[in-house]
């Protein structure tokens, strides 16, 4: 267990850390003592049946789904509904590398995958809170893996669903992709196959990773147009330093890593031998699918396949010029755009 | 002054070498002996009027283009046209970091930019064939680069230009993206600044390079079909293995930064003060601009927005899947495509 004072209640709370006992893991293993993070806004209903799940985002926190998502009169609206923002395992702030001790510490923490983290929920969301149904899943990105893997594996109890930039499964290319940003990481001598002492000494190993988030995250047009600039940078030297390397460098390796191998292999036809027509026909939950449509690595075609194969489900793309990473919400007239969809969705009678 | 058997007759004759002279470089310093390696197709005529010039890509050597772009019935034809390759300075055949010796050798060897290579082409084509028209320039990725630049500062001589997959002005984006290029090669430990013994000791650095090119070089819908398989490699780690890290770690990692350098920084306005429009405006060859459809780094947005700027061009962008690397040939209807709009660019009386 390695000390990181970017994770904890200072710069993501407020959260609170609740214990789901022992997970069994889909690659062998367990985790024991599982600690999810999870902030809450709202109240559950008489009925129960007002709550809304949102899970989180490589390297994300609960706190940018506050901060961006979550709001009196946005879609998203505590007044309305119960929302549970569940950190996911391996962010930092649930149980993760750095915070595990012992056979568990750093790199010798089990490999997790996207099934594990939403059974994980699961048990967390019927034994804490006494749900049987989920008025939406949503999310962005690894979120948008698992809100597939909730409306796949639970179909019965998601009754909306909205995965935002993100695939069922994930593609070669987008694997691909994923394996040059671990490669950035591991490949610093200071990464020392994961023995580092601090974040601090696989430095140009992260900054690597960030200029390589700087290429796919963004897109040409976002550059183009300044819009690194327009954030309040005075130059691309600047958004590199300051956002790009500011925003990763803090951030633990083996953290980032964990969730990278997730990311990799998410994959919903994993429940029904590799057939992704057959699991995705499974899905019961009103679905609106919903891209970025500058988005380089989970881009409109990739997700427009997959919506093909959900029954009545819409395809909504969200028209923006800052790529995967619209999803920070730096895009006002994304996030509206985002807003006006979930509106609607909840909207639609089930 | 290193050896490096990858480079030479065998694997990319026949060519031959060229002195051109002392070459002054726009950054400051010379190339003393400036050597340009050049392989010719067909014959002049008397009129002098049937050239055509080749400029090549990063990585890229004159047989490439030979092989994938000229032949009998082509619309590089060399039995109606003397076609000129001429190899880009510092790719390994050409004067080169490798093959240079002294105080030029390897890590210090100077900076070049597209200007020198276009003016020492120049040197050659009007010194050396007595040329003062050409009917064509053509290249792709840098090649575009020097075609773009050919256009703009000699637009007299330059009777038709077809710049494929490539840009006058490089890209705030495609910058990034050469930049953690260039960082997966020096980031290598092996590299010690340059003065490696040989590519060897720099394979960590070349792999994790030829994986970037593999993410940005191709497309998700390149995987997503099958094309790495219909290639003829029986998985992606065949394809990446074989195809991808074969290509590049044979390369010389100084060859490759010194090209990395001068794509980074192609940009035809500065011959106008940073005026884009004021510098296309000066092109009087009929351009044909020619984008891959799925280029991840010089995407059609990019090349479509110079293409309004250049006085009488046409949009010709190629349908393809293969991405910014259908310039390797692999997808015939692509090939098809181009030797289409070539043609007719040929075709075109000026």
């Amino acid at each position: 267990m390695s000390t990181n004072s970017y994770y904890g209640q200072e710069g993501h709370g407020p959260y609170e850390l609740i214990g789901i006992g022992n997970l069994e893991l889909e690659e062998g293993g367990n985790i024991p003592n599982c600690q999810l993070a999870v902030a809450t806004h709202g109240t559950l209903n008489a009925a129960k049946d007002n709550a809304i799940l949102v899970p989180t985002w490589y390297s994300g926190t609960s706190k940018i789904m506050e901060q961006v998502y979550i709001g009196n009169g946005r879609a998203l609206d505590p007044a309305k509904y119960f929302i549970i923002v569940v950190n996911q395992i391996g962010n930092g702030l649930s149980t993760s590398p750095h915070n595990s001790s012992g056979a568990q510490a750093g790199p010798t923490f089990p490999k997790v995958r996207i099934g594990d983290d939403v059974r994980a929920q699961h048990k967390l969301l019927t034994e804490k809170y006494g749900l049987k149904s989920l008025a939406l899943v949503v999310g962005g990105s690894m979120g948008a893996q698992q809100t597939y893997e909730w409306a796949v594996r639970y179909p019965d109890m998601v009754k909306r669903a909205a995965p935002i930039a993100g695939t069922a499964r994930n593609t070669i290319h987008d694997f691909l992709f994923t394996e040059t940003l671990v490669e950035a990481i591991t490949s610093d001598p200071g990464f020392n196959k994961g023995f580092y002492t601090s974040s601090a000494d696989v430095r140009e190993g992260l900054l690597r990773h960030a200029k390589m988030w700087a290429v796919m995250g963004w897109s040409t047009e976002f550059f183009q147009e300044n819009r690194h600039k327009s954030l309040g940078f005075s130059s691309l030297d600047d958004f590199i330093t300051n956002f790009m390397y500011g925003y990763f460098s803090v951030m633990d390796p083996n953290d980032l890593l964990c969730m990278a191998w997730k990311w990799q292999r998410g994959d919903v036809s994993r429940h029904t031998g590799g057939d992704l027509r057959a699991a995705l026909g499974r899905i019961k939950a009103k679905t609106f699918v919903m891209p970025m449509s500058s988005d380089m690595f989970f881009p409109p075609a990739d997700c427009q396949a997959e919506w093909r194969l959900i029954p009545d489900a819409e395809f909504r793309p969200i028209q923006t010029i800052d790529g995967h990473l619209a999803l920070f919400g730096a895009d006002p007239n994304a996030i509206s755009q985002l807003d006006k969809h979930l509106g609607e969705l909840l909207a639609t009678k089930i």
